[in-house]
């Protein structure tokens, strides 16, 4: 299992407590790269810089890890952590542990997710971790289950193209009650806008909302949470509905 | 035909060229509200706004359509326009018309595809426009698709949680051999880093590269769009890998 090579990266930023622990959980695989957005990159989905230059910036956290703090996205992180810093491909890209739980559609604007979307793109075997709690009361369930999910890894890998998206309930170890394995839900966040008024008298809006679960009663990530389960979800990057291919098919275009 | 509602938006901004064309190309079918970034938001992938305040500001382009300009992106013109602006949901969301084509891996980095996802997870059909050129000849082509394609979705309708995605190649009306129905391929950009030192002595970083196409001779976006054809892939924003949930059963996580 030793010596390893492991890129960690997240979307709250290099300095977040989520980072922190992870890299505290996966240390002793082998080497551990940390590179991290300088600042919260929440809800960029899959966003890269093209326009702007990046910059990098060696950081060092007391009593922790030495890394990089990256000007840009957590896709950009994994970019330029596999293509400048290191000098071959980590042997896995692990992002996290996130505050909040990334499931149902909310999948498609995470950031952490979108880290190890770029890890798998690099051909590199991926895993996100993210807890169901904006104020996460333990760390070490999380930790727990990456630790466990990185020995099945490396033991049996992965189809090309495929992560692992991990989402642990903010429960104590023994509450959690297992874990499943489950399909991407239909959970969504059912947002609106908040009017306001600037002291100019500008209007703005703030976006708002609540997670809305349509789910029926099945195996999808969000409804093994409620349930106390932890969730892994296979994830991969093909977005076709071939379901619907043949439908199109007759569809007139040539009229 | 008439009076459809029409949310019009892309990923280059509102003043640019394609938004305009598009709004030329979709102007006949009823009311058409146009809700775009204020300034060119490419490769943001579904990145929303949620730590700054949103606002709307009223445009007029000269000859052409009003609108409103909106300081994020491109899902969230969407979410605002449906939310905020619009009294009720529009009919249809047409996002492009996108300087470059949107095809393959790079689909997950696509403002232009974001736009259209955010419009069917919000329940209305949606379309996206790109044409394979950074500086194309010719909007027309990709105008008249684009009515075609509006005409097919109104008459046949597109299932709950799938848009099209729409590649045209930059020739002219007769030169484009016909439309494909195509899947997703695995072509992406084969980035690279390019190092620099700027008047300061620190270094940063260009993202640069150039997109690689490792489909197999078949049926995807690419491979069309190679050939001279349009390109419409149905997509949907179910990452599950359903193929490895067995293999994943299998893992031991209670050890």
């Amino acid at each position: 299992m030793k010596n390893k090579t492991i890129l960690v990266t997240n979307d709250d930023g290099i300095f977040a407590d989520g980072i922190y622990w992870l890299w505290e959980a996966v240390k002793d695989f082998g080497n551990v790269l940390v590179v991290a957005p300088d600042t919260e990159k929440s809800a960029v989905g899959h966003a890269i810089t093209i326009a702007n230059p990046l910059r990098t910036k060696k950081i060092h956290r007391n009593g922790g890890f030495s890394g990089y703090a990256v000007n840009g996205t957590p896709a950009d992180c994994v970019k330029i952590a596999v293509r400048s810093i290191l000098d071959s491909p980590p042997d896995l890209v692990i992002s996290g542990i996130n505050i909040g739980a990334n499931v149902g559609i909310n999948v498609i604007y995470s950031g952490t997710v979108s880290a190890a979307t770029e890890g798998i793109i690099l051909g590199i075997p991926s895993i996100a971790v993210s807890i169901d709690s904006h104020h996460p009361s333990d760390f070490k369930p999380a930790m727990e289950i990456t630790r466990k999910t990185i020995r099945n890894v490396l033991e049996y890998g992965l189809p090309k193209g495929t992560l692992l998206n991990l989402n642990v309930p903010d429960l104590s170890t023994e509450k959690i009650k297992g874990v499943r394995i489950t399909t991407q839900g239909t959970a969504y966040f059912k947002d609106r806008f908040e009017k306001r008024e600037d002291p100019r008298g500008n209007i703005y809006y703030w976006m708002t909302g609540h997670l809305s679960d349509s789910d029926s009663p099945g195996n999808t990530d969000n409804q093994a949470l409620e349930k106390g389960f932890i969730s892994i979800t296979p994830i991969h990057y093909n977005l076709t509905n071939e379901s619907f291919l043949k439908d199109l098919e007759v569809w007139e275009f040539n009229e």
